[in-house]
């Protein structure tokens, strides 16, 4: 057998059969499935097709509830909190995303907390459906631990990502999507696999020392980006996607990756702004400032534009299907 | 003339009769000199007494109105914007916080924009504030051009610092206040003054290249925290603090030092979360135990801890007036 390159249509269709064969409703493998293959298709392997077999095996032994029905009540003027029921976070991220378009236009600014929830994926495509609304948005999850507070050898903190998007008139949105960990957990997951080394400066030992060891590094922390700063910006969004909605911190927070244990119950935070109400109609004119300001640097870029090119060219050229995804869950 | 150490109260007299003579309304010069005693008092000397002569120098000259009064305008049912009329950044960011103090008890999440503002000082304080209320903040600030975006050579964004503060019940709350540089600039100009070469990684010439020598730095540009990571937390404080609210982005500021050129008209962005419209009545045990795990680790702290250590001890022992202050605008 060996691997396939398809459409993004016909790969959508293969995962979401695959999620539908593990205990997953049909409408929300079809939320999965759009969001595994436009990351894939984004060139965010973490966050694409690799995930297809532990989300399967978390459905399977009900880790993941994949006929969670997620619900959305509002708490305040300005506020939502969704429970995503220990289901797939994306469909809950969905309902947050279309109430948030809805609210803001009345509040100026609304925001939804999400609980019992599970791995978000790229968050940067969940603040860049807000910003094709028209709106900025902001979003920050937290994830199991991974990094330890200054100071400390243990793991308190998710790898946590912050993503911001704002729209851009005439062209698509800039988007920040990042980690607060230094690099992802995937490059030492790739370096075990392969036995080499890590760069110096990735990854703490059990001890708190820093580490070339993948094995001990797995044992150990993640370092933050920036050192100091990092680690507390990884409190910061511990404590807005966990803390201030009522889900389990990173170390309590089980794996997203194991069929075993109780479900992650992990949380999100999403704002919305609407521009109207702050700056009025300067805005477009304001960000387009901007963005020249950058572009006129040689050299210089728009953040998010490598994944824009990605999915051009995914959707030109298709995604490719690994050999051992197609034994597992096949024909494509 | 020599330094004198005297009780806050009177370094805040002194400073605020120092800006009174300075074409400073008395309202005005009282809430200026709590900021900058605060800082000063927290150890954070780069928002503190330090300011003072290029306070004074900008009151006078009109470059900062110090008869300006600020307004506040409710923009929808959760946003609010502030007029600073280019006076100081203080008297509008206090109305801020006092309005979303308010309206975030009604409405979940409420945010203020401040425009046509000034240097905001040391962000954590406004945080906190809101903090000591029952709220958790988010302020984001833009400051005059100093990082460049990833891969050019010219500022484009500010050193734009992100403060984050949480209540911990029956103790001080937790605050996170860090620019999105590497180190503050002030470490440059210390060099310069002292000449001697400042590290390698703080900084990067005219050209782009990294540089040791504070003079090429100070015309060249500042790193960011965690390199491109950083550059892209620059451009999102850049958008949601100027962009969004109608501001000047950092590369059209004037400078918050010298008397001369226009009103750098830069912008704030601060967010209030009401704690009960999102976990509830759970949000203080959940944080209590955020920070218990934190605290049971060896070597590890809540960041801000030395702030309010510094605070206790200058609230006994004082603050020093530097003797150059004092000829300049004595007697204490």
């Amino acid at each position: 057998m060996a691997d396939e390159t398809v459409s993004l249509d016909v790969a959508r269709g293969f995962v979401a059969r695959a999620l539908e064969a593990n205990r997953t409703a049909p409408e929300t493998a079809r939320l999965v499935a759009d969001a595994l293959v436009l990351a894939e298709a984004d060139g965010l392997k973490g966050h694409g097709l690799s995930r297809l077999e532990s989300y399967a095996a978390q459905a399977l032994s009900g880790k993941v509830d994949g006929h969670a029905e997620p619900s959305v009540t509002k708490t305040a003027a300005a506020s939502l909190m969704v429970d995503a029921a220990h289901g797939f976070a994306y469909p809950a991220i969905g309902l947050a995303i279309e109430a948030l378009k809805a609210l803001s236009g009345e509040t100026g600014i609304a925001a939804a907390g999400i609980r019992r929830s599970h791995h978000c994926g790229a968050a940067g495509h969940h603040v860049e459906r807000l910003a094709r609304g028209g709106l900025v948005a902001l979003m920050f999850a937290n994830t199991p631990q991974a990094i330890a507070p200054w100071g400390g050898k243990a793991g308190v903190f998710g790898t946590n990502p912050i993503a911001f998007a704002a729209p851009l008139e005439g062209r698509d949105p800039v988007v920040v999507d990042m980690s607060v960990s230094k690099v992802a957990r995937g490059n030492i997951l790739k370096a075990r696999q392969e036995g080499t080394p890590i760069p110096e400066g990735w990854a703490f030992g059990p001890d708190g020392e820093p580490t070339t060891d993948p094995e001990s590094a797995l044992e150990g922390t993640m370092a933050a980006m920036g050192d100091a700063k990092g680690a507390a910006l990884a409190l910061m969004v511990e404590v807005l996607a966990a803390g201030l909605v009522g889900a389990s911190f990173a170390y309590e927070a089980s794996n997203f990756f194991s069929g075993d244990g109780p479900p992650p119950d992990t949380g999100q935070l999403i704002l919305a702004f609407a521009p109207a109400a702050f700056a009025g109609p300067a805005f477009a004119e304001r960000m387009a400032a901007l963005a020249g300001a950058i572009e006129a640097q040689d050299g210089a870029r728009l953040p998010g534009l490598r994944r824009y090119e990605n999915r051009a060219r995914a959707e030109r050229e298709g995604v490719t299907i690994p050999a051992a995804l197609i034994a597992r869950f096949g024909p494509v």
